[in-house]
């Protein structure tokens, strides 16, 4: 039981039992983005989290050790993706990348946001012209400095 | 005088002239972020704006049409980016764009974040932890729909 | 039970019983594009039609709820494709995206042809020089616009 | 003087002059789409066709000739393509192209759209919802058939 | 049962029954480079000749609708091909295909040789210094022309 | 001065003198493919041919022991050709080149179609739906041996 | 059973048995490398041959007709393979290759060492800083030679 | 002055003065297939020889120093090599590739052979059936060791 | 019974019984970073020691002589690996590779550091700043010679 | 004047003069690694260490200010390196990649070595079978944490 077949089983289940990724989030009291990318396969699941779902969703109680391992994570289907929704994220990179860069820089210095030390979060917010999505990633400016252990 | 000479030109003349990306924008009014991928690039620059960035960068006068029209967009140098500033985003999108795709599905329906009706915020905020660099991408829900012209 | 697994099925499913996408289009009132690419995984299908459809093929009912979720869209087995149907397509567009890019700037001003409110059709007409076929790509128009939630 | 360089001149010759590619191709009684590719590599230029064009973008009468000569055609600058205006339609082949083979199979048989035989049309048309980009890509059917020279 | 099932089970049949290609060919009257490929997945195989096929080599009769529908074609398993018997023909259009272009131009004007309008014969010919595979290509000459469905 | 240099100079000055390439055959009584094939950089030519080439074509004369030097050949610009007078032959080799492989073995044993002692040659033949294209590729069969030097 | 189980069936069956490769090369009198790259699924088996290693390896006589076919050759897992061992030569190739073709040319004059007509060694010498890996690669030359059947 | 520019002068050089490979090896009395890859650019060039060979070639003396340096090592233009002549080692490789690690292994134990204290021989020697190139790798046997630094 | 499938069945089995690649080390003597690599199918185990491990993980000892044949070692699941904690040691390698070779060539000659005679150490070390990962490589110098067999 | 132009003067000005990495990086008193790097185009460098470095090696005192820019990181010329040198470390990942990272998981829990607050040694260390090359990376260990701005 590889964890690449737990989360085709999780897919499967939600869908079969009718719950919202929302519902699974509230369930085990965690942000609801960080607990789908960890049913889908791209967090550990601590065990005493791991339990609560896979109660609900029918897992082999012998899931909750592999899903509390650490996954291999990442990983698209192909570099460019293909699914027009997360596409649009590439091509957002693609346009903007370079600016995000050069203004990360000029308001922070030489560096880098976290990856690690990081959040995200999706909204659905109004606008007289329809509403928007308005996606947060949030994470902790990592200056270069060259240290090393003492 | 195509417009990768052009952005070559821009990227030389704002380090050897000392401005910063955000005086830039200053001076023709627009958000950083638009003014700094355009600069770049990725946007076509109305004239009236495409001649004050020029003065101010020493451009040939013959560059403003060419800044005009609209350019051929992204394209970063590799498929996936090097460049570890770049590169975290496309990280972020690999571990997390599978759940920001439910998550839009969950919360609008089957549709997208529009990358063509949409704007790019980069902010420097507080934590304890230390400074968090924080990008907002804001784009219009497209829902799909089945249309035709009538 | 994978969506990919119960297209594979449907594929099957319907050379064997011997239906047209016509007739399966016809069948659930629904637009005929739009009914073969959903059944080959490419949109959601609403329960009220997956039930007639996974009726009709002889699918099993648990089929209805995944078919009803939105699919990881897009795809083609190779970034080119091979097979000579689809690829004539892609050559149309390697030899004329250019100009097509241009003329939709010419005539809408920057921006792009949406893929989201968007429809295709494909007819059959006649020429003396032969059958033509005609494939009608029509999708809103989306200017760039620089615009974030209230 | 390659082809590639004379379409550098024309893209700028062009912008410079302020023609639209409505007005080059009135100019030489052409389809606009027709024209348009042609001034960007796509087909041979009939010298007295090229003639005119060179004339009034302002070529090197040398350039007829190899204007008049088949270019390499094709070739997007990556497989995938990255300007948003050119990627909808890759990304309308990569959802639907499963879907328009199946219907070109369904109505006219087995065989294929021809790419050569064959012609494209960009339209502004309305819609209440917002103007619609209509393309229509209209290619003689050519069925798989067994020949030989006699 | 796909396709590509199918397939595999008549290159293992073919094997075990120790038919030649000729003889599967001369038993439905066909040539043998069609019946060939046919067989290995290439062309839709009609039921009168699936049927013949299929008995032949002890397949399921429920693989003849299969035969009979248009398959996805193409797709050497590599871009380039690996196989040495395969490879030397990518060899001789890397090396010759530029002079074949111009040639085809030189004689016939703008436009192809149809693959789809096509035949192909493998044939063994004598010479002093050994046999001579001699692979002959021949596809309708198709012009560019700019037509429109009336 | 690289052959690559001079491969571009020649193709240049043949547009620009109007010479066809059977002239250029003819001059130096070489068959035309390979002449052809020789210009665009695929063979060695032997400077007493060389210095007649140069001479019509007003290359330097210090092109003639680099086109005498072997080159480094093949190399399409893209593994997957994009010109579609070049794909069309790609596309016959992704179709039926495991069926030119099988019948190869079956008509000669296990071997190979030689790509070196090997000619091609390029005909336009009558039929009655058209003219058409015949290229044959004739190369001696090489049989798998092990043999080693004596 | 294809040629690839096959293929699986005798690295596991050798292993489990204790066979080495010489052994299996020396019960069937043929060189050890040839046999090893035969059993590997690089070659077809002769019949006599296929049997005898056949039952040394407890396969199922009906992979002998499997074996006897000509393979599809070749391909490594990725094109840059990664196993040290077997990269060590693509380096080789990397460094040396430009020099290798130089070599021949300059020897034998234009064309190339056949990979069919075709033996490999590999040997275990002396030499005072350790023992080395002596690999032999011996083709016949072919030269360039433009010939056709008569 | 980068070694790229070098080599292609020493490419040009070597061509226009009519030297061979083995000339040049002889004037610096080294083996000339270690002499053929280092003045393509594969390894440094120690002063006194680079000297010899400057002047020989008519290089300016500036380069001297350059040939010295370590060059950035291998790289064929493509992954996979297009040339026939260094192809067939790739394609050599991709058949005997697993046999020679198999063997390696059986012979030697777990290790590789080494691409770094290693040399390359180029022969033509004679075989009834024409004559035969003959390749030597000849390289260290390394065995996997798992050391540290004391 | 592959590698790759006792390479399953080993992470699933170490996950289920709860040890840690220390102890599973510990209990065979061996170097952690060895011991995990070797078990994550990247070395031969010798089968004393691949006896103990299968026991302790439950393997069937048909897994022993597997586990002692050298496997076909590397090949992350991307050339450019998408796991996080993998990534960062792609990109230090993408960004201070150039500065490594520069300077083991400055402090040892031509010559590259091996990857076979080499061992790895992964230490947790302490900083103000908060603990460090040192990851250690220790590779033999191997200087280019140009040796041959005696 | 691009940051790419200044590295290609400072690669040849440094050999033209002779300077070594290490008295370069004793002159501005940097460690030689980040020295190294920084002028092979990798970090930024501060004016004033970026002016002493460009009159050692006669660089135009325009370069400072592109010297201090945040340059584009990274990218090696091949997603797989070619050089052999470069090559092991990249070898070495593909080896131990996956035992590296289930290392730091069990030491440190889950997150990662940061490439950014990180350092990089080279050292020359002894062993009675030959010097060994010790390359030590120390990064400071980055826990996945799940936190945004407050």
């Amino acid at each position: 039981m590889t964890r690449e077949e737990i989360t085709q089983q999780i897919i499967a289940a939600r869908l079969a039992k009718g719950f919202t990724w929302q519902e699974l989030a509230a369930a085990v009291d965690r942000p609801v983005v960080w607990t789908t990318s960890a049913l889908l396969g791209q967090h550990p699941i601590p065990p005493e989290i791991g339990s609560v779902l896979a109660e609900m969703l029918g897992l082999d109680p012998a899931a909750v050790p592999v899903l509390a391992a650490v996954p291999v994570r990442g990983g698209l289907p192909t570099a460019v993706p293909t699914d027009p929704t997360i596409y649009r994220f590439y091509e957002a990179l693609s346009v903007y990348g370079g600016a995000i860069k050069e203004l990360i820089h000029e308001q922070f210095g030489d560096g880098i946001m976290s990856a690690i030390n990081f959040s995200v979060d999706v909204q659905k917010k109004p606008h007289r012209g329809g509403d928007r999505v308005v996606v947060t990633l949030d994470g902790k400016f990592l200056a270069y400095e060259w240290n090393r252990a003492t």
